[in-house]
């Protein structure tokens, strides 16, 4: 920033004058004009638009990670170190695909709903829309975000490394009303939720969490329709669970007396223990933190006052506590969490630091509203051993370096 | 919906067997094949994209209103009647602009703050983002929204007639904050801010209300960059402020001794009361309801349940209470209120309600913490006259006719 000299007369009245601007720490600023309103004509402005776009020097973007030869199998994620708040924008909403995203017309696609019900069910899309509806801002993340960080591989961004992670505000219908209307039978334990994408992605959700008045049949994201990568026209929400249980473009749900086993339960997002046995149905995310910035990759140009900002989410309520340490844990303090906090919701973090310019390590944890607090990878290594992968939600410090680079640490 | 005929066997056991489908009121369905997989193979998804877009089937938009033979210079209105939950997409927030949207390079813009300060400052916007921030999500309503209903014109849509209103998370830097650093003199009294449109809008803002911590030096919107429309890279947010205060593009802020009596609040934003007189610096938005689905322009297709949804809002604080009238006013039942109820934010309402196919008036009401009671039209008249034009917030009955077909009432 840089201080103007003082005025002699009022800027009001001296529309024809130059300002002088005198340098200071950090650059110069040639100011040709100013005073209430300058005389060099500015050409009037751009027209409105009828859906509108973001400014072309604006670049943030998803990353994507193409994992088979198939288009679109693969993941992209979201640059949570460039955003802002709770809410992921839906354009930068992170994706993972297992057959790409299929083009639906809402039109004609439906959701039967069949097996163990009184009444076997095809709904239309303006069927669904007529029942009762609400809203919800929830953080929605991969099972296997971050699968990478226990078996020791720590990638160089928060967004490489925690970037199959968004928040968005979801609109739908729960859909305990709309299993009343099909009457679910006394046997019906199970319901498996399939997707429209060419490999028919399908996940057996519990009975009791079927019911939960808190699951939506979502047609809604961020206030309009649901983007094509985030299930295009219709989507199954499940606050708090693992992201791939929230099916996309729901087709079908068929209510039975056991889980289906389908491929994406047993060969994927299952979580291999120490003793040699995979841990299936691990729905719930478990509390989580990160710094966001200054995150692996950024650069500290200055000494003096940062911001330290971040994320803090939870499958079983609400974030109680974050901590942030900028002495490599061995001290910690408390952030201020932004209002509102909502349930298995993004929560934002901040905590003032005062840069000294020497390295150092920062990290934060947190601890939700049951008392669970965030393990270091340390802690969760002790437990789970090497090669769970999925669920992994240890700290994630970043080394300071006294250049001002931020890296993993 | 359409009921399925009940199966003899187990869908998971009979993949190429055909489903016959019964045809109940309201359409058959032709049901080609189901069970746990179906046997028609489905081409592979669309790639991931670094930066999504809606579905080509979407097709709302904001409606555009030429004010004068000058580019950009009007109005473009959030569709509220497609819309859910309490955030606008960006692409749809509502525009109003005096001069068109300026191109403005976010690495060479700069904030100038001058006038009754100790330290006259040039910021860029590098400088800004070095200062703690926050994000709140907010209501933004233009002071002109429904301007005509008053005098007796009343648009046929929502969109029409509310739509100058829309919601969003914003995220900057408290003004208090970067104001204690140029230093305010006691003689210090207005704040002139004034954007970098073409004809340089401005606003006077007294100095009790630029010190709020609630006010903010925005640079986010909904997560990421603002958008050209809302005034990129800066703009200034002054939650339950009418709309114009919220200078766009935001440039210079002038401290002063008095108003600047600027064009835009004394020529217009100005309220003409009974006595002849016009009412200058009337800033808070007061609180206002509206019902968005049914809406002028929608049908009711079919008898029965129906919900009733709509937003609430006001400039002062939070809402208390919502209610719904279907009798043409006779009676009033409180509406449900989707949390989060956040203060000066949007509040979307709910009120289930059974249509029995005649004719009636349906209207809603709102109260805030204030215990501030939205009035009527009539109400509003009695106090305001017929002219006072700007902050009309009186409610917005809407008729619905035995066809089904919904107008403004």
């Amino acid at each position: 920033m840089s201080v103007l000299r003082p005025q002699k007369k009022k800027p009001e009245r001296s529309r024809r004058k130059f300002l002088a601007v005198a340098a200071v720490a950090g650059g110069s600023v040639a100011l040709t004009s100013c005073g209430n309103t300058d005389d060099t004509p500015v050409p009037t402005g751009a027209n409105m638009r009828p859906y509108g776009e973001r400014a072309p020097q604006e670049k943030i973007r998803r990353t994507i990670r193409e994992l088979t030869a198939s288009p679109g199998t693969g993941s992209s994620r979201t640059p949570l170190q460039d955003l802002y708040g709770i809410i992921t924008p839906s354009a930068l909403h992170y994706e993972r695909h297992h057959a790409g995203v299929p083009a639906i017309d809402p039109a004609t696609h439906t959701l039967l709903i069949h097996g163990l019900v009184d009444k076997p069910l095809v709904f239309t899309l303006d069927d669904i829309r007529r029942f009762p509806a609400t809203s919800r801002i929830t953080f929605l993340e991969c099972g296997g975000n971050s699968v990478g960080e226990q078996g020791g591989k720590f990638p160089e961004t928060v967004q490489g490394s925690h970037g199959l992670l968004s928040g968005a505000q979801w609109t739908g219908v729960p859909l305990a009303t709309v299993l009343r209307e099909v009457g679910l039978k006394p046997e019906a334990k199970w319901m498996l939720a399939e997707g429209a994408d060419a490999c028919r992605m399908a996940r057996s959700i519990p009975i009791e969490k079927a019911l939960d008045p808190e699951v939506l049949l979502a047609y809604g994201q961020n206030g309009e329709a649901l983007r094509p990568e985030n299930g295009y026209p219709l989507r199954l929400i499940i606050p708090g669970w693992e992201g791939n249980t929230n099916v996309k473009w729901l087709r079908r749900l068929h209510l039975t007396d056991q889980p289906a086993m389908s491929s994406k339960e047993t060969g994927y997002y299952t979580e291999l223990r120490p003793d040699g046995k995979a841990e299936m149905f691990t729905f719930v995310m478990e509390a989580r933190s990160v710094i966001t910035r200054p995150s692996g990759g950024q650069k500290l140009t200055s000494h003096g006052f940062h911001e330290i900002v971040g994320l803090a989410w939870t499958g079983r309520g609400k974030i109680r506590q974050v901590e942030v340490s900028v002495d490599n844990g061995k001290t910690w303090a408390e952030a201020e969490l932004q209002e509102p906090v909502l349930p298995k919701a993004l929560t934002a973090f901040r905590f003032p630091w005062r840069w000294n310019g020497e390295e150092t390590v920062i990290q934060c944890r947190c601890t939700d509203e049951t008392g669970y607090l965030q393990p270091t990878r340390e802690e969760l290594i002790a437990v789970r051993g090497l090669y769970s992968g999925y669920h992994y939600n240890g700290l994630r410090p970043w080394r300071i370096h006294a250049t001002g680079e931020v890296q993993s640490a």
